[in-house]
């Protein structure tokens, strides 16, 4: 299961990822032939406060830019690969930066930001999330936003939201959207993982799902082996088809227990919400054996070969099919 | 003097003008001819506001598309011309919006800033105020904001700012700095003119004027002659050169006496200040005959010709060497 797949040599592009981002961190990405990573860059900021973020992020750039560089556009991304640096796509996990203001997508979008998730977990301006138990669809504001986003060429994400409302989603959003980090409910019945008919509808709009190895969203947590969850891939490839299907890893490194407890609380509660935890296990899971790093995606290009695909859909799922859905998505109209 | 130069057929650029910007100004803009305009988004906003006043344009520029653009490059600003638009540069008139956050230098250049006044009339966080009676020269801060400008390709704009501030912003910075809208203390003793040794100063650091038509940097104000106003151009050409003078008409159109108000009192006094004006005076002035929009450049192109300037060098002022020093002032390095 460790040995180096030497061969794979395709286009890697991970639809997310947060970590305490520093030059060891993008050192991992060149050794494991990263081509593109989908950076979460906020959960809850406001507007000014992803600037700040932003900043942070143009440091990194230029501090590390024999590494790493901000991609704009899929030729960005083949460029990447080309020069053999890691393209950085920014996400937002919520709407929160663009606070109730329609212009802020745009100004966004200048910046960088290439996907933003409707809600978090909550029911947000836009859309629910996947831990309310009322879900009213997208909002008069949300139809805005999509409308928006659509024009300008930033992707809806809807891994987080309610059921109805990623419908709905789906059903606005004049492009793709996509869903960059979660499972099949079918084979893991967490709260953020999807239903199949919802991947089933995701994929004939032309949508795509990332699959996620984050411990919560998969079978056994952080025992999960990767052939289990390359089956599920192979089956999830079945209902969606090997076209729409790429990985989000949801990787998280580096960052102590107070991040994971931003991500869950953001400034909205003050009782400790524990998200996909609880209160005896109220940290970051442990990673996978097989995918703690940026070094491992050569693992899942082995894992996806022994249960069956070919050399063509290993490329398609490791990186082409991101790559193609980037190339009529960043663009505006 | 209203006769039309029915063959001026050379680049207009303005570097300094505010408006209640709409459609009848675009429309008037491209009536003039007019190349290029470096636009005042923001006077005391802060970072958040000026998001929403790039927001207010960015709708300029969907609804008005077919009159004018977001300009970056001087290359945008040949395009504009080509293809008979308006190319808009954004400007700031003081350093609110980059608060005390070095990394928004690089951020608001990303949403098209080009020029950044490093004070407006009082103590900045950078620079010394105009208005000020002591000037500490360049502040710890402003040592670092010039840096960063010369960096990302932001010209810092001296225009409000004290004379020792300015003298020394013209020795820190490594590009070439400007004073977008003045005149020569030498022909009207306004506090907003500069002296004949910082106008001398400026060119021999290869940085440019640009002559203003705002009433109160006027000999004799509204009265003020075409003529008068062209032969002081005549004798700054002889101080400064011809290749480092422009327009920087300071032209306002359409905003109440509130806007005044705002420019001059921001949210830092409760005190009326009344700026260049005074109590019995407290409103914007009138504008000279000659000049009241964009459709009079070809007057100013008249003016020039008057007092003797040839051809080639009434294209250099009207534009040309806006167009020469913006070509070496935008980009990163």
């Amino acid at each position: 299961m460790t040995r180096p797949l030497a061969n794979f040599d395709g286009y890697v592009i991970d639809a997310a990822q947060y970590a305490k981002w520093d030059r060891s961190v993008f050192k991992e990405m060149r050794d494991g032939g990263v081509t593109c990573v989908n950076a979460t860059i906020v959960y809850w900021e406001s507007a000014r406060e992803t600037l700040s973020e932003i900043g942070k992020w143009n440091r990194l750039f230029e501090q590390n830019s024999d590494l790493i560089f901000l991609a704009r556009t899929a030729d960005d991304i083949r460029n990447a690969k080309l020069i053999g640096k890691t393209a950085i796509t920014f996400a937002f996990q919520h709407c929160s930066p663009i606070e109730e203001d329609i212009d802020l997508v745009e100004i966004m979008h200048t910046l960088g930001v290439r996907f933003m998730q409707l809600s978090y977990n909550n029911q947000s301006l836009c859309a629910a999330g996947c831990y309310e138990k009322e879900d009213p669809g997208i909002t008069r504001f949300g139809r805005q936003v999509i409308k928006e986003m659509n024009r300008v060429g930033m992707v809806v994400d809807m891994s987080h939201s309610g059921e109805r409302s990623t419908f709905h989603a789906i059903e606005l959003s004049e492009r793709p959207i996509t869903i960059t980090h979660a499972n099949p409910k079918s084979w893991q019945p967490a709260l953020r993982n999807k239903s199949d008919d919802l991947l089933k509808a995701l994929s004939e709009s032309g949508g795509m799902l990332g699959f996620s190895m984050y411990p919560f969203h998969l079978r056994n947590g952080p025992e999960c082996s990767l052939s289990d969850f390359c089956q599920m891939i192979a089956k999830t490839a079945e209902l969606m088809g090997v076209g729409k299907i790429g990985i989000g890893s949801d990787l998280v490194q580096g960052h102590g227990n107070e991040v994971v407890e931003w991500m869950r609380n953001g400034r909205w509660s003050k009782e400790m919400d524990f998200g996909e935890g609880s209160s005896d296990n109220a940290g970051w899971p442990s990673p996978v054996k097989w995918f703690s790093s940026n070094r491992d995606f050569k693992n899942l290009a082995i894992g996806l070969t022994q249960v069956g695909f070919t050399q063509d859909d290993v490329k398609k799922i490791m990186g082409e099919n991101w790559l193609n859905f980037f190339e009529t998505s960043f663009e505006s109209i």
